[in-house]
């Protein structure tokens, strides 16, 4: 049997590791989330600071799959792709995979930034007022730029079952699934307005989100609930009084 | 012979092409740097839009590689670490240099952020203002977060030579190099401040200008000066009045 993998990440957010606990509940592994347990905030901030050989990571999360100690996200999902089968074989494929997780990354970046734009160091109120500017470039600008790429390659995809990758299931199609119910939770408003915009990607959400074991993880106790010290925040004011344009064009 | 490399990257700026730019170089492999040609500006722009089979990239850089698209700096310089010796063969080597890799690009994006804090399409000048509180904030506390981490992951590496990772140059080196010397030309008052803070980078980063092939590129007219259209930009109203810690402690 397999040691369970170890999964370092703050236990009172979804993050960026759950971008990870997605592929790993849908890759059907077991796996210890180490930070919600019993003293499990100083084992993740001491694997942060040292690591294994001196090798720290500067943030979480971190993955331990025996005796290897992987940081970022995007670079974890490419291990967990090729271990279980949640990514292409091919070289091409792998690939195209990292490439979209990592555009994937910068927009969750930029989600951040909405409500962070001047310092990670300052609380959200005392960075308000440029949040607003943001916020509003975020959500006019920003968000249709990355989705309608991201709605152009899931119709440019050859592959049948309207996945983001080929034919199978991807931890690209998981990653997408969370960020847009990030963009969802954070901006409803203008994620309502631009709802018929992206028919390609909605699907890909709604098959990701009726996969059985990711059901039965949005449904159980691991998946955290949204909240404000989130990467997506929701601020009403956020999206308030902000025009977005429904469709293309 | 094997045929050229082609990369699709902005003709004006180093930008984040050059780090794709010094690992070409480095390798001692042909290629062809397609958007400064005659032409290359429009070939570029439908690199990015339609790629080979749909496959477009959101954003430059693009290398062509024989039948292969590759978009994202970092898995590029992946791809290019594998197949011309500057990454180690094992898959921890890789993980690791990727992850050091993707923090870079964390660091680099947070650079451009200095200028651009509120929007991407709007100029500096309509930003000033909040460029110089996110400034403030990179230069006093995000600079020496991130390589006070890099030097203790300098420190930590058990290879000979005061690499990076293991005892050979990797691609990790050569975008070490290209990082600091982004945030010399930005930050050059701060950088000058903190000089003697990171010894282990600062090796690093004489060893890879030093590297014959690095060198005479540098001298070359294929590297672009440093300007203000760039990723590092030099504004001096950014660091003036901002007092560092030239120790860490």
């Amino acid at each position: 049997m397999m040691e369970p993998y170890k999964l370092y990440y703050w236990p009172t957010i979804q993050g960026r590791g759950e971008f990870v606990r997605l592929a790993l509940e849908e890759a059907d592994v077991p796996y210890i989330d180490v930070a919600r347990g019993k003293g499990g905030m100083q084992a993740m901030i001491d694997v942060i600071a040292g690591g294994r050989d001196g090798r720290a990571a500067f943030a979480p999360p971190v993955l331990q799959a025996g005796g290897l100690l992987i940081g970022q996200t995007a670079n974890i999902l490419m291990f967990l792709g090729a271990r279980h089968k949640l990514a292409p074989r091919s070289e091409e494929g792998r690939l195209w995979c990292n490439q979209l997780q990592l555009t994937i990354a910068d927009i969750v970046g930029e989600a951040h930034d909405t409500h962070h734009p001047i310092s990670v160091n300052l609380y959200y109120e005392e960075q308000a007022r440029e949040s607003r500017s943001r916020a509003r470039d975020f959500v006019v600008e920003r968000i249709p730029k990355y989705l309608d790429y991201f709605e152009s390659v899931v119709r440019a995809n050859p592959g049948r079952g309207g996945w983001m990758v080929g034919s199978r299931l991807s931890y690209v199609d998981l990653s997408m699934f969370q960020l847009l119910d990030g963009l969802r939770y954070a901006f409803p408003k203008a994620m309502e307005a631009y709802a018929e915009r992206w028919p390609g990607l909605m699907r890909v959400s709604g098959r990701v989100a009726a996969r059985p074991r990711i059901a039965a993880y949005l449904a159980s106790k691991r998946r955290l609930a949204n909240n404000e010290d989130d990467v997506f925040r929701h601020y009403p004011e956020l999206e308030r009084g902000v025009r977005v344009k429904p469709l293309r064009g």
